[in-house]
């Protein structure tokens, strides 16, 4: 068995970036992000399956979602049970020191078609744990739907928002304001 | 220069479909899927880039999408509009000859991983095309994203509905009552 690497995964994640900004996402391989990262080749295979991933955290935001509608409180409706999640990814993932990262992320996502891919899976697998989530509240099958799907749309518009540096309020913030805005806009269609 | 075959596209869609199911996607080629269409090889890659598109009809649907959002009355509103876009899907694509070919291909996808994938991205572009259709009918931008959203959603409703073989209303009807079902529920949200 290897050493454990303590925050190995940060370490690849970080490195994983830097690369793909200097030299692009294609021209860059999983040895190179390892040295970087002064990690191992297998370290980097037991965090991540392949080089696409890096960016994406594993399962980890599909986890956060779904804890935070379980622990939405019992009276809140769909739509607000979403907003208790995004609070909760505002606290642990979205992060103000993580900010600058995630406006960096973002630009290198947005100039591969590869990582563009990867990343509308990831929002449909989003979608997919928030109604698995909202259904285990006792919401009905289609309004879980539409309440998931409204939810993911709020979601990308606060996170847009939230790693274009020139904004402060912070994730969870700025994800009831978007989940307002898209629940009125809900009721012009 | 070849010689022009009619009807081949229609012939590779049904040959790949017959060879899916017999020997399962993994296991077919283009090649195979070629000769069972009585074409070549070359033939294939001049209707689709890979075998992975065979079931998913190059860019057909989204243009359909976009032309019937276009031809919508200019007072429908967003989701009448996607209503209006759906009957045309129903006119052109979706027709009751194809229900029982629409079933068949709906299980070798749900079989095969990188065929869920393709089409779940597939659904993607089709969002998009909907959304910049109703933005080129003057929709603000938030009011299109969640129309097309939801008309989606009301779009694969349908489809399942359609698709699934003891069910005889056309797609257009069916199209309409999910999109009021999706409507009703997103003011339970």
């Amino acid at each position: 068995m290897a050493r454990w690497q303590p925050h190995a995964s940060e370490r690849l994640v970080v490195a994983a970036l830097e690369l793909f900004e200097e030299r692009g996402y294609e021209n860059t391989t999983v040895i190179e992000i390892a040295e970087r990262a002064g990690l191992t080749k297998s370290t980097f295979f037991r965090h991540f399956p392949d080089k696409r991933e890096v960016l994406f955290g594993g399962g980890t935001m599909t986890g956060l979602v779904a804890a935070g509608i379980d622990a939405a409180p019992a009276a809140a409706g769909p739509l607000e049970a979403v907003a208790h999640a995004l609070d909760v990814i505002g606290k642990e993932a979205f992060t103000p020191d993580r900010r600058e990262f995630g406006a960096r992320r973002s630009a290198v996502i947005d100039a591969n078609p590869e990582l563009r891919e990867r990343e509308a899976l990831k929002g449909l697998s989003l979608t997919a744990s928030m109604i698995d989530a909202l259904k285990r509240r006792g919401v009905p099958e289609l309004t879980s739907r539409v309440a998931a799907e409204l939810g993911a749309l709020a979601w990308k518009i606060a996170y847009d928002r939230w790693s274009d540096t020139a904004t402060s309020d912070d994730f969870g913030e700025l994800a009831r304001q978007a989940l307002s805005e898209v629940r009125a806009a809900s009721t012009l269609c």
